[in-house]
């Protein structure tokens, strides 16, 4: 897809979920070296920021986008041509997404080992990778049950109940005001996230932290499936994650907002789980604390304080 | 209006509010004690228990329209003649309807009372005593303002909005899931009730447990806005309220649950908020603790343990 | 049963169980009445107050005698005769055997109202009231499930099981440690009650206040059935109920506990159950809070402070 | 003491403490309806008024003068004539001051009951009803130890060492941050109230909420001592109490705060105790949870919601 | 001992606590190995394969057991011949019960310096590792006490008891039931493990999770000892450790529950206690926070997700 | 400074804050070791050893201080020479000193990204490192407002008010017991830390884990900043840190205390915040969870378990 066509993607959340975002800007850096026909080092890499900066901009939240960037980015700084540098780009943008794809792949095993056999499982919104945890867990031969919420103001909801109804696991469709009346039958909530952050908080879509705070009331097990990718290094410099308010109009429509001086619409995407209310976060590197994520931006990932300083990231 | 009318409007949701509800049952009771033009005493009785039966289905959950019939047809049956228990009906009928405006008026002080200069109120639904209160308080010349939810599947929260909106009170319009990242600027969360039981746990719009959780976790305060006539005598006796669902299809329409055939919507309209999580409750009668639910039923109410058995309330 | 042999077996907790406990201490008082067979009414008092001392100084800590010699006792100084004394003592006992009966029969209704079809409850002990309310749900054509505790050191469960067993109610039996692990599939906790206090904090068999803090921790309701003479009237004066020690050899055989010098068993027989982790208290005047208890100890049963400090209740 | 310098000494803060603040304006009415002279009813009346809100004005926050100022001028509107209504005053303030001294008696055997032989007190402030109960307990003969604090920035806390060292009860003297580090050696915390409000929550010496959160978290018991006449009948209307802030230079000096432009003082007087962090109430009437407030205001102050919607409470 | 007895003894309970069941597996497999006299290294490897899932199955929980037979058969496959495989066989077995001893000294020390002088320690069930913590504190000179729980159905307090006893410790011995009652008087709780995951829960005896309940309810620290080789690898792949149940005739005899046909037993061995209630885990490797856990299993253990997914483990 | 001199004003809290007494401590060595002039290498290591004692005896709860002498001290017994040893511990003391300054200047940032604009800080104490990151957020151009306790007995927060004003930063100064009925319009509780154990829980000024508490009550982020040298490494061998308890005369006068027999000042310096109630840690290495802290005393310091044993540390 080309970068201005995936870039507007993003931002109108046609492309949405943090590890389709990641992967779609690598994809797109990639396809995006390949068009800038530039024999010329330095034009090319002033071109390749460019497209980055662009990307970044789409959604302030998401830090697998950064993080994507920064790795599909890496190394160009050594390439001796514009030619050579077009092939690093390439390199790191398959690996990045071949990587992100196997990384999915064993969050859902492990997840999957987390759902015991008769579990009610309870999900919010559409992520890739707390869906792949309950597939898996269907695939392990489980009987088990979701409860789905609607996901307002863009109803992903019914994105999830598709693919779960698709995987033939029986589902139950609740609005998100409805989570705390079934809270009792449920065993497991697992949701995705689009940030972890250095002290273990989660960033997900507004009504996670609600959810997990229902769920830690009944002592309900809570569950992130998060890739690697989404722990945010600025995190661990203290920066905080600053929260998307996307338009009132997904909420109002512009006409009825109209005929009420009074009122403002406030949209904010994400919210912020605490540590506290989170039971364990799968990784493709295993089940851990939430406390554990220092480890993962430090020695899994390989950031240190310097780079984080550094504004790119 | 007529019978017929009014119930399918209470059925079909046309007629929303526990007080709105009590009032309409009362007034159609009236209308078609009216209407009712047999001179026979036991005929009229008897169509006047159809009546009440055929009003008391519409809405399972719903105390205040069993408790409005109760109070409208006490005494009929020490009446002379159909014209005297006529009378009786309409007596009653008009002495409930004013009583519970004076009702919400009364509470609409105390409410306002507890609302201080420069804070910020959360809103669930559509209660009329809760908005009361708010609007007391701007009229007591406080500058407040207001956090009103969405309140799906039937967006109730855009009748509180414009509600606001005529009063000119600034407000800010939310998904039902951003409860949780607002509850820090939130001085008082003000709800209506649909029934208040003999233990002092709240039932409302679905949704409201989880806010009062929301609120208790920070610490914010909880308040409800209740006539006394929501307050259930059968809890005395044990009973519990029955959750009223209504059809999946207020939620997902038709059209797409026939496509989803291992979907299945489940649509409760209240919930239970325990009285742990509720710092006071405003009746006509005084700010009082939500275990004060007792002496409301039986000394205020004047109910005891076997009219309770009786089947009729 | 004489009274001698009646005492001795409340002390052997061969009669256990606050109701039986109470009914036994009024037949006695009353067989006592008849046995003794004098004609000068202030030898008669003097037998009949002997008689009361013998009876409280049994069990220190269960309420229900107390109150229950103190109604049986109540009028005697009024008395013209011996024989005037011997009627009204007889009077008395045999109206509170009976309204003790009636009351357990109204607990059952209210406290199986409490309970729903398909409910699993938990119940600890042997509670005549806690069981007629199971037993009660039973009888209404609800299907339900009951978890059992062992009830260390006297094994009370096992009585337990037996009843539940009669009336066919599947039940599950696990020793008094396993009732966190289970606490998830249950629906309900109905225990009884030794004693009720002023604050609504609840004194009953040890384990019980364990019970409640693993139902509140996952917030499943927790009920206590009790009759009105089981609220303490002294705590309304700031007494504290005290907690009978009953003999380490109950817990570890003489023979053992010889042989371990350093060792000392401590075998308190009732805990004390904060009335924060008690949603309702079924009593046969209603479905109460906990924090009604001075309203039943004041108006219901009709005590004042000045009657309190009046060392005989 | 003449009615200017008793209104001064309660400002000054020389007269401390709810029931000597109430006993003192109730003297203060008595001497000045004696010192004015006057023989016309309407202008005795009327000066008698300009001294109640004189006196009134005093402190906003003590619920105790008002209540005592509106039992002293009980039934004067309807007096024949100066003289008469200057009797009708002399008897009621007199009536209010030993009944007041004896509900702290009362207040003194019920609290001394809660506290069992060996117990370790915590106590925060100068309540005449705390320590009441823990002299009381001392009298009984129990052995106890008590935990003071400092109380800043007035240290009433070294009135309250003085006075238990002259009932030579053992005391630990600490300063406010100290609370916490003690709690686990801590088995009852009492404090007194300024105020008792209709939704059970207590309003006391700034840092007492602070206690009774810490008391809270280890579940040690909190104890208040409060006369009926401190339970604030306005709030039953809805109405807050407002919390007097006090000068800054009471915590910083005039000269010190001259050099730090921007600092400010802030001074609050009293703070608000939740309900659920107080496991009792101890009264003239007994010991009650703190939900039964509404009970207290209504049936036995016998106050209702007209009279409270009058100004002059 | 001889394989097929230790076997037995590992199953019927006769050999109890994970590290006893560690050793004796290790031993078993050593002396199987020696007296496995083939010379043919695969008919030897075989075998030995053979007698580790005998072993392994005995206990399913124990996570020691898989873990300490992984020990001792590492290597093996590279071995020349038979006589070789016996040697590393024997070298592995040997090298791990010395680990394990000197692990459960050093946990005595660590454990031991956490408790201070005049410190009370509630314990239950039977663990080496929380016992020889206690008795390092008592040889440290410190003045303790300790209560002991009964541990039903096998009652472990009593070895427990024997233990503390025959080092002169001041014990209490207590129903499993009267945890909470004496709560207020224990300063440190401190239990061994049977697993500890990669969330930081812990698996124990079962009635650990109810104790460590209480002793957060009153914020009474809660410590538990543990050598690294009960750190479950699995876990971090997402993997549940299965709560073994026991036969119901350990509860109630196989007659007693013949007449009781609606009676069923149930009879789980062990519970889950969640990190949060968990202050700390103390290890041969230090004093750490339940979190650590998944730095134990990778860092210390040297475990990765691909050795965890093979099914030996 | 000299050494006596450096150690009797540690003593006298003429110096205090952990930093400050770590570089005096640092300072005080070098320049010992510099006015030490024998040219005897053994005679001079006595000499310093003697020093070294002579300054961890001045505070012993400050793990600042033993940290910093054993980083100072490190290497000496491998010196060739008195003079080889004075630099080795000039050397030492000044790369220390740097690095502790350097650290601050970390800290300050990373602390200071975690104010945003608009938020409201609570200080406690005269934290250097707290104090660097609000004042940092104020040169990152953010407004901000502050509340600061007076921290009794030494009121170190006139220290921290001057600080502020001298930043003009707008500053609410306030008693320690008027914390919590501010805690609504905090964003941030920020304070230092004497000690950081391996559990997690946090060492600092008294008076800090009740404001913890009551952040934590109502969901107030609390951040502690604290250099990687303040985290013990004794706890990681279990070992609790000692609080210091400082004379009675710095709360109670003596001439006031000898009137008072029966009361004794307890006067601890420090208390105890839980893991549980802290939401991040600051340091120069990023921002870390609590129970991280076993990462930092091992990894980042360097210390194992042997040299802990070590009593010198």
């Amino acid at each position: 897809m080309p970068l201005i066509r995936t870039a507007d993607a993003i931002r109108s959340m046609e492309i949405r979920g943090a590890g389709r975002i990641a992967r779609a800007a690598a994809g797109a850096l990639r396809d995006h070296a390949e068009a800038t026909e530039t024999a010329d080092r330095v034009a090319f890499q002033k071109e390749m920021n460019r497209a980055a900066a662009l990307l970044r901009s789409t959604r302030p939240t998401a830090v697998s986008l950064p993080n994507a960037i920064h790795i599909v980015m890496r190394g160009l700084e050594d390439a001796d041509s514009a030619e050579d540098a077009r092939g690093i780009i390439q390199r790191n943008a398959d690996a990045f997404i071949r990587s992100s794809k196997e990384a999915v792949a064993m969050i859902a095993t492990i997840g999957a080992n987390q759902i015991r056999d008769g579990d009610v499982i309870l999900t919010h919104c559409n992520s890739e990778a707390a869906l792949a945890c309950i597939i898996g867990a269907k695939q392990q031969g489980k009987e088990i049950e979701v409860y789905a919420t609607e996901v307002r103001p863009w109803n992903q909801g019914l994105l999830t109940i598709e693919v779960l109804n698709q995987h033939e696991i029986p589902t139950h469709y609740i609005v998100d005001s409805a989570v705390r009346i079934f809270m009792h039958e449920i065993d497991c909530v697992i949701t995705g996230a689009d940030a972890v952050c250095s002290d273990g908080s989660v960033i997900n879509k507004i009504g996670t932290s609600q959810i997990a705070l229902a769920a830690h009331e009944a002592r309900t097990r809570m569950v992130v499936a998060a890739e690697t990718y989404k722990f945010a290094p600025r995190t661990l410099a203290g920066h905080t994650i600053p929260i998307e308010e996307r338009p009132g109009s997904e909420v109002l429509s512009d006409e009825a907002a109209r005929k009420l001086p009074y009122v403002r619409v406030r949209n904010p995407v994400f919210d912020v789980t605490p540590a506290a209310y989170i039971d364990g976060i799968v990784t493709e590197t295993g089940l851990i604390p939430p406390s554990y994520a220092p480890f993962i931006i430090r020695d899994h990932l390989g950031w240190d304080l310097p780079m984080i300083a550094d504004d790119t990231t």
